[in-house]
């Protein structure tokens, strides 16, 4: 029992990832009923696929769940007022200020919890009374901070920063990077890539596949001038990077992104064509498992690992 | 005691990094008189500066201290000699391949610990015969792997790749830093920013003062198509940048680089126009201290961060 199960109503301080083409009903359900806390990824939903999976959530799991918004939607009004109308409990809002609609679902009774990458964010999730915050280092898949701090970095400096409730993420796929972040002060975890290509996962079993293939390195972030993310070294990588590497434009880079790669690539499986994020601590997933079986080895792990502390290399 | 303290011969798992301009006899001989390893580096000393510190550091200790040699030095074959003839026991080597002048080393009853960033050099150094590494990574300050791996995910990736006795590099700092990469895997640790702006460290007052004053975002990678390395953002800094953006050519940023930038920067204070190589982690290093208290610090915390451990906010 600490402050991140308590706010949230769940058994482990484990949160799993909101996640594009990834975490729709069957994942969240699962993470929730394992003990967890599982997010619906609005960003890759319509707000009429979003109510679907709301719906079937409420079915699935009598146990806490949220969605997850990047408040950079293009229909993120509709998205909120969805939500607060469906009688969501939990939102986690990213990559955007916090002020604007933290209060709105606050007043609906909505536990706000916003994730951030930096000391400044942090200090307007204060500003803006969210519940508790989601430090996301630059190992991360996805969508990522211009800061480039890292985990090991950012969650003692965001800890130093404010008093919120804080969730490490980035890094973060067993018992033992579990304890680490506690041990680094996060008082919970999220938990992406791993969660991304459990068998509950709506990616693609290519995408799966291709996941636990890789090594260290073979994630790198790109896209920096229209937005960091991190994706996997695949031909569209490649072309990306090498325009990048000349001083390519906003708009060159833009055109050669066009539209619906993530969907492309992850949800379809163009392992080619497609924008695949990933997490850089891909290197050491190497199966595909049941939610069941992840989150019974993290918490195997992360209390073998705490055992562990107490033998003579660890004592001085 | 384990793996590191045994090999190395000292109490503590903690191992100052090599740093040039920063870490000549005083500073090195203060880590290994508390218990520590005190590590002079030779990249940024003439061979007959470096016999200078290696005679002064056998008056000032008694303890086992070593030298980083970083292996791109262009007198390498002359550092190497000087280091056999003058009955060095450790040398740390990095920046190149460890099959060069491990066996060399080795055949002279020297222990050699290599510093990687990535699996492949890690398959390297067990080929090499090295007796330990240092898996250092990207948020770590000065020259930096091409992979951008971070320590969060570095050390595991690397625990699994290798059985080698492993110190963990890049983020670390503090007691709780400490006992997160060791719950990651690491036998130890390797602490470079703190000491650099130590009493003890031969940097100049005013890059001490700068690094205290930092906050997250304040240093970022740079130069990597001439070699990557984590630099405080300061009117250099923006200059290599503007450079990059543009797609600047290997040829244009040595031009811009010139000779001499990190003594002129480090050493010598001059803040504008100096290289300054510091880690992300100066964010939480807010105070210019003696080895001692930073040693007696980090040695506290370690032990009140695992002790928590035992707590409910740890226990599910």
């Amino acid at each position: 029992m600490n402050r991140i199960t308590s706010l949230l109503g769940i058994k482990y301080p484990i949160i799993q990832g909101g996640m594009v083409w990834c975490s729709g009903w069957k994942l969240a359900s699962a993470v929730s009923n394992h003990g967890g806390l599982g997010l619906l990824g609005a960003g890759s939903m319509h707000p009429d696929t979003l109510l679907e999976h709301i719906n079937k959530m409420k079915s699935a799991t009598q146990k806490p769940w949220g969605v997850n918004v990047p408040l950079l939607y293009p229909k993120i009004d509709e998205i909120i007022d969805l939500i607060i109308k469906n009688d969501v409990k939990i939102v986690f809002t990213s990559a955007g200020n916090p002020a604007k609609y933290t209060s709105v679902l606050k007043s609906h009774g909505i536990t706000v919890v916003h994730v951030i990458a930096n000391t400044k964010f942090a200090k307007k999730c204060e500003e803006a009374c969210v519940d508790a915050i989601v430090a996301e280092g630059f190992e991360a898949g996805g969508h990522n901070g211009n800061e480039e701090t890292t985990t090991f970095t950012l969650i003692p400096t965001i800890k130093k920063a404010t008093s919120l409730p804080l969730i490490a993420a980035g890094g973060i796929s067993t018992g033992e990077s579990m304890l680490a972040a506690m041990v680094l002060g996060a008082d919970g975890v999220q938990i992406g890539s791993r969660f991304a290509i459990s068998d509950e996962s709506s990616a693609h079993i290519n995408f799966k596949n291709l996941v636990i293939s890789l090594g260290d390195g073979d994630t790198k972030l790109a896209l920096k001038k229209i937005g960091a993310v991190r994706l996997i070294k695949n031909q569209f990588f490649t072309k990306v990077n090498t325009l990048e590497h000349e001083g390519a434009s906003v708009e060159q880079l833009k055109e050669l992104l066009g539209k619906g790669r993530c969907k492309k690539g992850i949800f379809e499986g163009d392992l080619d064509e497609g924008e695949l994020e990933i997490g850089q601590v891909a290197s050491i997933i190497n199966s595909i498992e049941s939610v069941e079986t992840i989150m019974n080895k993290v918490l195997a792990s992360f209390n073998i690992a705490k055992e562990k502390l107490n033998s003579p290399p660890f004592c001085f």
